[in-house]
């Protein structure tokens, strides 16, 4: 069964979009564009990948233009979580000429990052088809961004870790230096936590993994392990958890990586290195 | 004379990082640490490079600490614009360990991000560090994020290009064609604008080149020209305005097209696409 | 072992005091004061139950007190999730006299309320101490108040349900009817969910239930099943996984239910409609 | 003659909702939703009364609702101040069925809350409908609802005390003791208020009261006066200004308190502690 | 007795202080200090006026600095209210001096506005102080600074009218021909009104004064009544009520309107039009 | 060729636009339309001047009509830039009575104010439109109201200086005697700014101006320079740099000034103590 894509509430999208144009306006509005563009000239635009790549973001660059003026027509050809070529028209735009080219920037920095976020996650993603692991975003993402990085790695084939500090428990070596070990951290967090909230805790080595396993935790988090050693783990947890690797995810490791028999692939590169995809908005102002 | 690095301002700095905050805590705050560090319990922590690179953003990721709890002491080792070797401690930080923990991830987030940006920089710099040209920015920025990235250029030793839509005025193709030439765009956008704000033209061709030219903007950008065609529009325009590449720039083409004797190199790549800075927090609970 | 209670970040504190104190000052500031109180008066208070209770929000009274002027000093006598007799006296406050009585207002309106829900929380907690089932809240919270109320419920010795839409899957009814039934729902959700999200689905029948369990959700609430079902319910389930019962529960039916042997009672009333804890502040001016 | 309700201004109801909406959805949106209810079910709906009680807050339900999606239709069957019984029918909504799921809690949240408010002020007012006093709400409303628990006191036929420390003046025992005696406070707050700010004063003893009364106050607070001293403070006021009665209000002492003549009796009670009134929302989704 | 003048809060102040230096900074701060001041450099400072006149705004001018830097000194010398000399020294600051710099004209912006209205508000007070009439502003106010130009008003020896629409009841000639006649919409208005909310009404002739008296308003404004029939209406009214003479005052008119015995004069001059105080910042950098 | 005006960016005008009526409603709204206006009731309004002047800031008046109520209907007769005489209506208006007359005093406020900037401006502006001198502003402007007072200088006919202190570089006398000379500071200023901003200096001497001529700034600013020094410094500048003047700028000054030769004339007294133009709205309620 295919997975639905999350859906980006409106309120959430125009809050953040509202805040960009603010930013690319400033206190006087887009000069040139007064200056040069006659209030009632009207203009089509189509937005096309330059690059091949996967789609994120479109809500964000419709709602850019719709801020702008609401008398823009804003057309979506493709959707969010498409694969396209070099080319491939993603959304028609049609209506003032000068709303079109002052909406334009912000609207290509959001779609060209998220779906950079996207086209990166779907890179390791295809990297890892054959196997039963699925790669994850973390808590590594642009300050502001967080809703929409997580949002554009799932429409680029990856799952969601947790998106802060308050949905689940992630107990790291820190935590477990001062609770005492890896048991005590357990047993102090499952006392405090809520029923509806997961704990999974980070391990170093094959030992931790047993006394972990022993403590009944949701998830196990394997930090920087080869290949070998993930291979023991997965042996050694046998499916009573799923577990997780984490720590030097590249696009040359991770086959190997998940072809050792582990859940989730977390990767901070995807949401805070992955380059932007390169989209263009064509204009015919007429 | 070394030019001084710009100052981000304190109220600046705070809007932005409380909201980070507030994004990675969403609404019960830091479980974790909260179940199993106790309230009393103290750290010591540096945070390092773990790569080489060029820091940016120290006054982000202190104020995350601070903002979080104001007992955290924050020493500064290194400085903004320092180039970091691997292993080249920034800053010392001690206080409460919860506190500390909770503010981690929001203050690597952006220390990571902007050095990133800076490192990016550093590199295209260096590589032109023998012509007079300089690196410079684009509006291809992070939404949220302009100010920042645009200090960490500096801070990588590239050069600003315009904040915003309203702080200089950037005829593009566009605007040319609907103003029925680069003069006539040009006419309209003198007559409009205030005597501060500086006016910019791209031209695609040497021929725009001389047309522009003859109606003294203070820049021009020559958009996509090769190196040959960039040293054809040098001794063209012999002196009389700055002139900005910009397109395709990258790191195997950057030292060309430098050397062509443009003034401005502007790479939309430094900020929208350069990979994070490795920076870690060590941390010590006692 | 005993859990710790949470603990409130000073920045989401801040945020509601400082919009509490603007709501109640309006455009004009505390005109009674201002007229009658000399600017340099001093105050000595004290904040005191005046009915048996648990309190809860001690952060957000001293909050209060310290935004409206940061000369007050405010010394707490007792700590949130304490058992209050009438008397008590939970808090000492001293400093300018205006500051203080312009914020005593908002100090007791947040205090008396989350004090009220912390109380009815302990009320019910105690009626079922001797089980081993839980009372928890629910999203029936008042708006712009969740945080805190969650927080209330901790402190009067209840846990915490999920604190919004996006940190847990709660399938209810209406989420089965459209897709097609209880087993076909929770598959939808465990495709699309992240590893680290709960699921948890309400069944309204045994039938239900046995269809629901054959699943694996992680938890499973019981809809408006009486005591006797709910034990049914127990015995089919075998602590395969927490049960949750829901619906109707009130001071003299809460001991039945809690005996039957579920994990988990559910209550809307604990937050929507206690009522506050009664608190004054006695004070002296000199 | 009959007075008008209120009517509460949109953009205050917006502001309110949206901030609620957003408080529950968090960063991800409502997940169990997008997991299960295809994008493009439609549904219709009813909210209606689960309890007899009186109608308020319909605007903010709309809200809820329209600010979700505004393809959503809200039509109300019934209007704020309405009597309710068992069952009667507010609102019918239809439109996209996730939609209508994920704005149901907060469009409820409200609704119950300050109808829970009007319900709690007509039954004091009916108590006390044979006499001329009315039922007036405090200051002692829940942080962040002030405007929407006042207008629900009018709705349930209450009528509102002010709306915070700047739009009346309201001497206390305190600002008495600093002042230096009534007269002296009432002479000071004279002195410095506008012409347009009425100036109330609360007296503990009949002493007290003819102090007043001799300074031409527009009101008078008789803090915690039995009956018997109520009727004697009518007698000697002689209907010079209004008489508030304040202080242990209660269902089963608010008869007698208002047959001693005074005008008004204020309630803490009817928008602090006054539970939800239980509405509910019937789906069929199709 | 002289009235106390009023208190702004400082959450108050702050809120308006930080939008406006972030209006002036944009996104890039005090680009000419940060260029041409070290970083290390102090300085210190006067604030003083180059014109005489009345003072209002310090604690504006104090949060403009210190939000700044909080590492700046701000040391009053004269007090919100004082009559100034041209030469007369408000305020010593010092510290950074980049910071003084690039607060200065925000504080200024601030101080000279609020002075202007204050002198403004004083001028006419002077005038008619030989009567018993008072000046008393409008909501002819400017977006965004009404709580501080009514402040300005009381610091120029002004009394305040309502703050807003929602603060006490001012029915006008449209009102009245809605309501079908002066008795009607004032009875519909103590209908609606809580027994706080005072109630004024405008009238344009006698016969409408003489209905209005007959209904017991609050306050009656004589909507510009020329001296002979404002003498006409006191004569009416007999001291029955405060009246209020409004439209067409002017430093030359407001002395003949206030010996016809009126109460209150009011103008929208003193806030919508009246021109800054001149006062300056003499800095010496060391 | 005549330039374009500026426009207003809808976002910006909607987020003043709301600030304000909700400063004007506070927490109740209108109290007196509620009271005294039935819901039903509609009405036609005309906006009109009362004196003659300039137009500026019909999008703000509308947006407070159509954001208090989207049924209301607003059709412009003039536009902004219009000179206007005594009668002149610039507006029609239709729709809920209650609307209306809560929206007029925001409408007026915003309309009245900024047409007052820009009639001062067109007064300036006139008095000098046989030289070649622009009238410009500064940023002496009420805080809140930079955006759209330097907008309203456009519509009279005068231009923008920099619109805050990162737009453009301005050199002040304390920058020049940090900096160490004028030569020093502009040279630490050209290090510092990015090629898209200008860089100004104000000189006190004809010795500075003659050492800033040599510097090559953008523009020279010459303060408190007589006509007489005014015209030698035209001379010495022979067309080289644009010339600003400024200090001391009134009516009977402004011609002589103009006529020296100088390009720019830059006066605060447009924005910060311009009298309001007197617009008022005339209503027909049926």
């Amino acid at each position: 069964m295919t997975a639905q894509l999350p859906v980006l509430p409106r309120l959430i999208v125009e809050e953040a979009v509202k805040a960009a144009l603010l930013e690319d306006w400033g206190r006087a509005g887009d000069l040139t564009s007064q200056a040069t563009i006659p209030a009632e000239a009207t203009a089509t635009a189509v937005i096309a990948a330059r690059k091949p790549g996967v789609l994120a973001g479109l809500a964000l660059a419709e709602s850019a233009f719709r801020l702008t003026d609401d008398a823009i027509n804003f057309e979506t050809v493709a959707a969010d979580g498409d694969r396209l070529e070099k080319g491939t028209v993603v959304a028609r735009i049609s209506g003032p000429a000068r709303a079109i080219l002052s909406a334009e920037r912000v609207a290509l920095n959001f779609l060209g990052h998220l779906s950079g976020v996207a086209t990166a996650t779907a890179r390791f993603a295809d990297l890892i088809a054959h196997t039963s692991a699925d790669i994850v975003c973390t808590r590594k993402t642009t300050p502001g961004l967080r809703t929409f990085e997580k949002y554009a790695v799932r429409c680029g084939g990856g799952s969601n870790h947790r998106f802060g500090l308050d949905d689940a428990i992630l107990i790291k070596d820190n935590h477990i230096a001062v609770a005492g070990g890896v048991t005590q951290a357990i047993e102090a967090a499952k006392a405090f936590k809520g029923h509806l909230v997961k704990l999974e805790v980070e391990v170093d080595t094959l030992e931790q993994l047993k006394e972990a396993l022993a403590c009944g935790p949701d998830v196990i988090l394997l930090d920087n392990f080869d290949p070998d050693r993930l291979r023991e783990a997965v042996a050694i947890t046998a499916g009573r958890v799923p577990l997780e690797a984490s720590g030097g995810i590249e696009a040359d490791t991770v086959k190997a990586i998940a072809e050792s028999g582990v859940d989730l692939i977390s990767s901070g590169w995807i949401t805070h290195s992955s380059p932007v995809l390169d989209l263009g908005l064509d204009i015919e102002i007429g």
